[in-house]
Order: C-alpha cells, then structure tokens, then sequence
C-alpha cells in the first residue's frame, strides 16, 4: 500500500530495484536474456524518462498484481540471470558493465532505506498505529553538552576523489573557499528543540523562510513530523510504535524550514555543505547505521570531537542542491538519476539510523524537497567564526 | 487497497458490514458482548455521525493492520455472539432487535454488490488488466428492436406497502399523478449508444445538462467508462478481463448525464421514478443478477412484454432524489441511513448484474451523483404519451 | 471587477444584457444592423454554447477594456438600432421577433437583482465594508406570531397559462397531486434563526443533509452569510453597510443546506414548489421590492392570510429543479436558457427585495445551487398536515 | 484590477509604495503625523508580518474603495509629511531617518517596474489584447554574432563594497572562488530560441530539470510565455500590443527552467551569480532601461566587449537565492525584506527594460521563483573554460 504520492509500496520498491538491473544490465548486455513480463519495464519504472513512459508514482498502491510471490519470483530470476551474466566471457575488462551493476547495487542500497521510511510513514496513517519492530527498545541516559568545533578560513577541495565509487553529482573534486566558521560537535536533541516549540518558535513569523511560513500556517505546524503530546508530554511515533520522546535522542522528521527556523531562533544557522564537508574529511565513517538495529536516532555522549556526524540523521546543510563546476551529466537513461533534481532541494549530508553503513561518504549528496518530514532528518548547527 | 476515494478495500467491505451488526445490534441488545477490538469501532464505521467520528474514506486503504486474517476472526466473533443472541430468551417479540438484524443483512446485501463495482475498478486501474474471473464470457447474439409500453394517466400509489421489508426511503406509501407516457420495453443496447457517440454525441453541448458538459470537457469522456478503442474497434473491461464489446448487450457504466444526453439525442426523455414504479408493479422479480454469475449485464431476447427491469444493469431515471411526502426519519444511528443524501443524487431503479436477487423491489430507491460511473448504471428510453 | 467565480462585474451586467438584443434580435431581425465590435460577442456572451465559444466567467473581470464609457456607447448603440427595427415595416406579426424582445426584458429584470447581489458582495469582501447605499435605515419594530395554513389534499394545476409572459420552464401547466400539508403565513426571521444558532444547530450533523453538513465543516459555517459576531450580539452586513441585526426581519442569505437544517431542527420541512404555488394562486403580487429601495428584507405586521410570499427574500422549496411533465426547449441558443440547469439546483419563489415587481410571478421557478448564499434567500416553513 | 494572484493593480503600488514612507518613516520620526486612514495599514501592507496582518495578496484586486483619487490623496497627504519631516530639525544626523527614507525610494523603483509586468500581464488576458502604448515600435536590423568571454579561474570579491546604497542580501562583500569558464557576450535572440523550439525542445524531458518539464506538461509550454503563433510564424505581446517577432531581439518572459533547458540544449550552462558579476564588475552601468521609452528589449550590434549586461532582460543565472557568507538580517519588520524569500528561488542578474536606470547596480541580486514567466527574464549562457 500507499500512504501518500512520495512513498512507495514496499513490494515495489522490492520490483524497482530489480528493474533497474534488468533494465540498465541484462537488457543491454545479457543478449540472451528474457524478461518475465515486458509489462514491469512499465510499472517498476520510476521516473527514468528516457527508458519509456511510467506509471504515475501516486498510483503505484494500485498494483495488486503481479502478486507478492510473482515480485519475488521476477527478483529471482533477475539475480539469476545477473550470475549466468557474471559467469559468462563477455564482462570481463566491460567497465560500462560493472559500473552501471556497481550504482545498481547503490541504488538498492537507497531504497533499503526509503522500504523503511516508507513503511513507518504508512504504519502511522493507521488510526491503530502499530509498531513494525514489537521488540521494545531501551531508551539512553547518555548526555553531553553541545561544544563548537572551528573550521578554518580557506581554499579547500571538497567532492569525490575517483579512488572509490561515488555517484556523478560528487564530481568533480573542485576547489571551494570556505569562510571562517564554527560547527557543533553534535546533532540538536528533543530537549533543545523543545525549547524552540515552548518559546513559541511555530508562532513567530520571523524566525521563519517564507516559505516555510506558508506550511506551519497550511498545515498547521506545531511540532516535528510524527510527534503527538498528551498531558503536557510528548511521545513520538517510531518503527518500534508509539513511544514517550527521549530528551536527548536528536531531534528527527524535520524539514528544512523547521531546521532552518530552529537553528535561527538560537542566534546560529545552518552548515552549508562544503562547510560540513571540510568539517568531517578526515573522519572515519561510524555511528548508528541500519545495522544497529536501532531504527531510530540515539543519544551520544561519545568523547569524540565530532559526533553523529554520520548516521542518526540526515543533516540539513544550508546549501540547495546544485551542480559542482564542471559536474558533467552521465550519458543515458542512468544520467537521469541525480541531475535532473536540481532546483528546489536542499543537500542534506551524513546518512541516518535507517541507511546501511556503506552506503555512505564523506562526500555524499542527498537532497529533498525543503518541506519533506518523513525522512530520518534533523538538525546541526554552525555560526560565524568568532561569533 | 482503495483505488478512489469513492471505493474501499475488499477487507474493508467484510468489516463494515460486520462491524454494522456489532454496533447497532450486540452493544445495544446483547448486554455480555464483549468487543475484539474497540477501535473497530472508529476505522470500519463509514459515515454514521452519531455513533462517533469516523475515518475518513479516503484513507480506507490504509489500514494494513487489522489482517484479512484477523478481519475474519472480527466476522466469526460477531456472527457467533449474534447466533448467540438469537438462541437465548431476550429476542422473543423483541421487534426493534429484529428490523435492525433484517436492516443489517440488506445492508450487507448492498456492500456485496460494491465489493464486486469496487474490485472491478481497482483492477482496471492497474496498467496490466487482470481479470476477476479468469474464466471466458460467451457473448450472447440475441437481439430484439425496441417497443414501446404505454402507461395510462392517471393517480397512482407508489412506495413500500409495509406488507415486507423495505428501507425508510421507500414510505409512506402515497398518491402520484402520473402523466400519458410510453416506456422503452427494453434497455439502450451497446450499438445503440455507438451511434450517439459516432453522430458526435460528447461533442454537442446542446444535449447536455451544463454540469454534464463541464464533465465531458473536464475529463475528457468521449464513451462510457471501462470503453477503449483500438483500430476503429471498442472494447470493454469486465470483471472477466478486457473484452471485444457485445453491440447487443445493454450500454453500462454511464453516469445521468450521459444517459440523459443519449435519450435527448433520440428524441425521448428518462422516466421519472413514478413512470417507472408504475410500469413495473405487476411483474415478477426475475432477470440477470448477481447469481447468474455472468457479472455483466446481458443482452435479451425474451419474449416478455417488459424485459430488463430488474437486474443487468440499474437505471438512471429523470428524479432527483427526495423524500416521499410524509416521510420519516427512523430514529437514532440506523436513521442516518438514507435521508441525508437527498441532494444531488438522482434515483436508480432495478438492480444489476451484480445486485443479490433477494435484494431488490418493485419500490427499491437507489441513488447516486449523477456524475457516478462505477456501478453498473445504464438507461432505458421514455417518451411522453402519444408522441 | 470580480469577486468570485459567480459573480460578475457591473459593467459586464451592462454589456451582457445588451449583447443578448444585439445576438438574438439585431443580428436575426435587422439586415442592415452593423456591431460596434465584432469582439464583444465572445466576451459578452455569457453561457450560450451555440452562439458561440465564450469568455470564461471567472475572466470577466479582466476586461479593463473596453472601458465603461465605451460599453455604454454600446447600450446606446443597440438600443438605437433596436428602436429603428421597431420603427420599421418588418415587425408587424413576427412573432419570434417580439417575443425574443420580450424574453430579453425579462433577461434584463434578472441582471437588474444580479447587479446589486454581485455589488452587495464585491463591497464585503472589501475590509473596508463601504455602503452601496450611505442614507441610514429605519428598522420596523413590527412583528408578528407565526400561522399555520392549510392546503388541502387534491389534484391541483401549477404553471404558465399562457395568457401572459412566462419563462419556457414554467410550462406545460399541467395536474399535480398535492397531499394535505400546512405552510406558514410568514418568513422565517432572524431571531427565530438565531434560537437555532443557540441551540447549536451548526454543530449537529443529525439536522444536515450530508452534503451540508460537508459545507459547515469545510467553511466553518457558523450563521448566514453576512453575519458577524462582536460582543455576544450579531451584525450583518447590508447595501447600507454594516447594521445591527433587527431580530423581526426575515432571515436571509443562507443556503437551501441551511434552511432545510433549520426546518429539520423545528420540526418542519420546507414546502415543495407545488405546494408553494397552490397556496399563493389567488394572491396578489405586493411586497417588498426592488422599487421600494429598502435593498433589504423588511419585517411584516400585515394582517393578510399569507405574508411575505412575493418579495423579501427568495424562498427555497424543498423541490429539485427539473423540468415539468411535457415540457419542451426551446429551439435555436434561446433554449439554452433554462433547461441544461435541470441539475443539483433546487427552486426558489417568490422574489426578493432585489427583483423588480413586474419581473415575478407566482409560477416563476428560479433556481440555484443549494450551496448559494449571496442571493437574498430565506425559508418559509412547511409541515405535514394535520401535525 | 488583479490579473493572477502574482500580480497587483496599478492602484495598489501606487498605495502600498506609499504606506511603506507611512509605516517605516512617518509613523517612526514624525510624531505628530496623523494618518489619513488607520485602515490603510492593513490592505496595503505587502507581507510584513511584524507590522501586522496582510490583505491576501489575491485580494488586492476587490478594494474598489478607496478609488484612485483617494489614492492620490493618500500619496499627496504622505508626500507633504515627508517634506515637512525633513524641513525639521530632527532628521539632521539621523542615519536611521534617511536609511530608510532611501530603502523606500528604490523600493518604489521595484514597484514601477512590476506596474509594468503586471498592466502587461492584465492587458494580455483580455482577449481584445488592448496596448499600453498605442505608438508603434520600430523594430531594428541589427545583429551580431555570439562570442565568449574568458574569466579566469581565481579568488575575487564579490558583493556591496559599502560606498554606495545596496540592498543587506548584496552584503558582506566576500570572496568566491571562480572557476576558468567563458560567458557569452551577448544574449540568447529569438531566432535561436526558435532553433530549440524547432528542434523539439519543448518535448524532449532529457533537456528539463525534473520540475520544469512538470511545468512543461502540466501547462502545456511551448514557447515563451506572450508568444503566438498563427500560419506558421510567430508573434508576441508586448506593451505596444500584438507584434511580429523581432529575429535579433533578445528572447524574453522565459522561467528559469526554460532558460536552463535552452542551455542545456545548446551544449552550455547557465553563468552562476558569481561568474555574472566577476563578468561585468569593471563595466559601466549603460543599456536598455526603463527611461529609453521601448518597453522591449532590443537587438544590439555594440561593439562592446560584454553586450547587454544591464538593461533588456533579467538574466537567470545557474545559482538558487541564499544569503552570502556572514549575511545579517536588518533589524525591525524592514528586514524582512530580502531574508525570507531565500528557498526556491534562483538570483537574477542586470536589470530590464523596465528597471529604472538608477535602481540597478553590479551587485544587484534579483530573485523569482524559477516558474515565473511574467517579469522581463531572459538568459545568457556560459561553459567550463577551454571549452
């Protein structure tokens, strides 16, 4: 099922990212292969124009058939023929080959995360609300003030480096002066934005973009996405149900806009993106990744300099997603999988609880529509150097 | 899953109607009912205000949990504290505990019925066409020219005669003055509304009620819904998968105002609900219905001076829905029943192809928005007398 | 200019009614009749298909040009040319010709109560609230207790006799049966609604037919259109401006939703139009119209047996607006006038304070969408008899 | 009158330039200033919310009082308080009095040249296409080829230097770095902009970001917004009324995802805010302004090295609207000026033929929302150096 036109069912989402391997692999290079069904180059295509027409996103809760069965069967005989492929002469010394099969495996590796995003967006718009995970979890003591870590002024270089994979809106590594500037250490907690809400921070059209504006008014904003307060307290709906909010987990299921307002009503703003990447270029990648099981954002009370920097959230840079100088759009249906987004997104940075630990980088890109709250997204803040 | 907010999931259905027994009939006659569930009562009640808030139609579809497993569980638990009920001594003379039980089954006659126009359009809104019933239809080639039956001027009683059931809406019984008029003896076959649409039927505004226009324009209908044309030819979607078109079969899924567009075209008018009531009242209740398993309407051949009165498909007549003089609202929930819908709804009469036998009546009311097409709606012609 | 899609600007009321001699008569009648603009056919025609495509009616106040000086050298212009036809040899017995002139005066009576009802609301939405009319009124302290008459069960005949003008939709005269009922001897006034107010009748679905019921939720109805609440005591807002509510006036301004929730909630109904006509057959048309220039509703201390039936306030009937038993349109666009309206529209009586004495009828069917508010329409009650 | 939500009346700018002298200067220094109407404050208040609540912007077009001569007298009764304040002795030294009083001079030249973009879009939707001026254009012959411009790669300052008036979104001047790229000398003309058209631009999704080939679909785009085209050649609306499309003109009234569509198609990229201001900070403010009587923008064969920077059409470029490093919002509703506009929106360049010749400056930041059509926006195209 389908709980809005941005999320996806999950037995398609299990469709999708087969389709992408027959599509872009098999049908290119397996010259033998044979489709299940030429309908699924219909249905389980996304957006990608070039490859042919698509079935509206809004109506992919619609597709009762092919069964759950027959979409794990299309999966099977997918990866089969992907094998037969990877055992055969052709490939080797193909690097088209292996490296479109490399940003398909990235590709599912996203839609790991969106499955889940996806199923608590759709668990909550039931009036039962049930808990995808029953298992309780055990909320954290841990606690540790917030400290400013500097960034100096400078020429630096920021984007991907070639020696690993990285999709192409990474590219090129460029140069990119940096203003002096100061970083927290780690990601703003419920507590603190608590604080935001009690100090009438929805209320105050100056703490505010415009635009986001408009949505508080609109939608009636009041608090993050998923919150609900009962007798003065609030509790927070997560994959594991409804659950009392844990003060110093960090804030989650915020847009731009709340990120945005939150971090000017306490006398700082956002990172922008080269800003965060400077910030973390010689930190190793941990934190609380899909792995941990956790399937929700954790408190840290870690002696590290930085914190959190990676997984828990993705964190809202001030930057709108645009091209790098010198970003050259890939050849093909594959080349409209990052470039065509670039208006009206932020770049948010860092990865979340929900996606798997290799999937992320230093350098990495996500972007969303600045007024998106399902995802795993939260808050870091920065201020002007000597501020 | 929903496919319109005007639809509901399958699941959805078995719970309505169950949950229609639980509320109007346990918790108000069985004094030891215990629920399975108390938020039953809030996500499966469809639009009864005074038994409390509802969920919203539209989100019908997402309730994922409770399971079509624990949905059946819901409908064993209610049937047997019912059973339950009937066996022990309260019921004896209990009139009201009775009415509400006959109510609840014609209700649960009406929801079979939807089930079937629901699933029928959830099917067809999936790119790849799959069939209900995979078995195949053979397509009849009776035929027969249409007559005309006169109805005499003259006062008339119409309405429920109390001697058997029937719903609110169809007392009291009353005087009509009904006008010299002739009544189609059979419905607008498939070829027929072919020529309305190949004379440029949907494209002259002037047989067309304006708010019909502003739908033809709107959606762009150029034939009846489920139609499409491929190389010069129509073809239909059933419940038994796409299908070449019948000429012969009667014309279904037209909304009032196409069908008053077709009768302008021809010269004639639909009936009024009284004409129809009154060329009706001496014939038996036989003709194409959801027993027949055909799940389409059919064409005919009979030798009968009226044929297609009941079943194939329900039709359109010229009344708006109103209520009969003297009518009364019952009393408390049941009462929500019928008499809030007496605007923008035009009256249906006679059943379909998919209506239970034992559910319809020579006084039966339906009703729809005139811009419905999801039912198995159709038209038979009228004409004043002498004309 | 405009202020919402139903309503239209004064200088297009000007042109348009103008337009209709040009169209229908000039440029049939008048061979040597030469437009000022070809162009102000297009824009001035206000719904006739056959005439021709249209302006959309939420652009008519785009029309900046031509400008008021231009458009009544316009009227000016027709009304030359149409004295000149008059003056000429051809008129003499042409039927179609005078009778086309004559719907046209009567167009013009419609646009005359159109004019003021669109100004009224132009002029509210204006957060300045300017009077039409500056010169204050004196509220009537007359009053009056409410009387039951009744009306006998029979075979009555409602309609045009075609003696003198009538609208092609209030023919053919024809039989009607009418059950025995009782209609009240005055309107309805604003302090009896304000009891139902009071007593919360905003708040109970139970009193609302669904599709009102959605309204008040949707619009947050809380009191008749115009209305406005400060201190505990109500205002409304007249062509005079702003003015204290006077409790003994007719209720006005509120949709058939909520005449027929406030006739639900006293125990009424409202009255069929059948039953509307066969009470006021042998009645004088007097009242309170457009000439007396109140621009308002005025309440009523006469001793007659029937009150208020012609002027004041529009009075909705509990009659959808359908054609009547034989009824023909009209041939040629002039048949566009009434019959493709036959949908979701219920009928009013008895004209307004807005409407000019000589433009009603008793048989005069006027009709809107039962959401429409910004006419001036009320509610007289109907019951069944003998209750 | 208001053609779309977007655009205002000609009387509302000449109100509201005027309320902001009233309610940031008046109101503040003179104290003994009385107000003509306290109620101004409220309808001609554009969107400061610290000042108070707002008449919707779609609202503005029903305030038929006050009328225009009130306006005038609004304007008159400001203009006069004003001379008075600064004839006193208060203003002298008072940096705060005359900062403002300059904010509200080159506001009022932003509104003059939106009264422009707005008569033009209203006279457009009146299908009789009335001019704003009737004196005909002569369109010239000139033309010349595109060459490019090198900008070497490099640290410079962008950004308000502090010796003249800026708006706060111009500061802090800062450095950037550039990157090697080239900058067309001239603009985008018709005729190229025809060549994409012809060459199926507008149909092939591989040239759009994702939301502009929405909007292509959605409103069925085609060519630039005023553009017609009738037996096969094209012509366009302008302020003079209907003309033939001038060849050599620059192309005008295009979104920001047609310019960068029409880039991407011809092999280049739009110039970013910084590589547009690098371009042009050594030239002299010269062009086609507002004061030069065309209402168009014009062809050019200047032998210039950089064609048409200022003046014509407002560039687009490549770069979203966000605040410059170390950026401050002005205290007090006046700093609610520029701040909250910064998402979803792209910065342009230069000026038009409709900016008044004093308004503009190197620095200058514009900002639309991409989809905006209406103001006078072009394009000039850039690309990677050595290209």
């Amino acid at each position: 099922m389908q709980s809005m036109p941005q999320t996806s069912p999950t037995k398609w989402h299990l469709a999708h990212t087969t389709w992408f391997f027959e599509e872009f692999v098999l049908k290119k290079f397996a010259s033998s292969y044979t489709p299940i069904d030429e309908r699924f180059s219909y249905i389980f295509n996304s957006y990608y124009n070039l490859v042919g027409k698509q079935l509206p996103s809004p109506q992919r809760g619609l597709i009762t058939r092919p069964t759950l069965t027959e979409v794990r069967e299309y999966r099977r005989h997918v990866d089969e023929a992907l094998f037969e492929l990877l055992d055969s002469d052709v490939p080797a010394g193909n690097d088209e080959l292996f490296n479109t099969i490399e940003i398909g495996l990235h590709h599912e590796q996203q839609h790991q995360e969106l499955l889940l995003t996806d199923i608590k967006h759709l668990l909550w718009c039931n009036p039962l609300k049930p808990a995808y995970n029953e298992s309780a979890r055990e909320p954290g003591r841990a606690h540790c003030p917030m400290r400013w870590h500097a960034v100096n002024a400078g020429l630096y270089e920021i984007g991907g480096t070639g020696t690993s994979f990285c999709y192409d809106n990474e590219l090129p590594r460029h140069r990119v002066y940096v203003h002096e500037c100061e970083i927290a250490d780690r990601l703003v907690t419920n507590e603190e934005f608590c604080s935001f809400i009690d100090d009438g921070g929805y209320n105050r059209s100056e703490l505010w973009l415009d635009e986001g504006w408009r949505m508080v008014q609109e939608h009636a904003w009041d608090s993050p996405m998923y919150w609900e307060r009962q007798d003065n307290s609030w509790s927070t709906f997560t994959l594991h149900g409804q659950q009392p909010m844990n003060p110093h987990e960090p804030v989650v299921h915020i847009s731009l806009f709340e990120a945005d307002a939150y971090a000017r009503w306490s006398g700082c703003r956002l990172p922008t993106e080269s800003e965060w990447e400077v910030a973390c270029q010689s930190l190793p990648i941990e934190g609380n990744f899909m792995e941990s099981g956790s399937m929700h954002p954790v408190e840290t009370n870690r002696s590290t300099c930085m914190k959190q920097m990676f997984g828990d959230v993705w964190e809202w840079t001030g930057s709108q997603y645009r091209p790098y100088p010198g970003y050259q759009v890939p050849k093909g249906a594959i080349g409209e999988y990052n470039g065509k987004f670039m208006s009206n997104r932020f770049v948010l940075r860092g990865g979340s609880c929900a996606t798997p630990k290799h999937h992320i980088r230093t350098t990495y890109r996500n972007f969303w529509n600045p007024l998106a709250r399902w995802q795993f997204s939260g808050v870091r803040l920065a201020r002007e150097g000597n501020s």
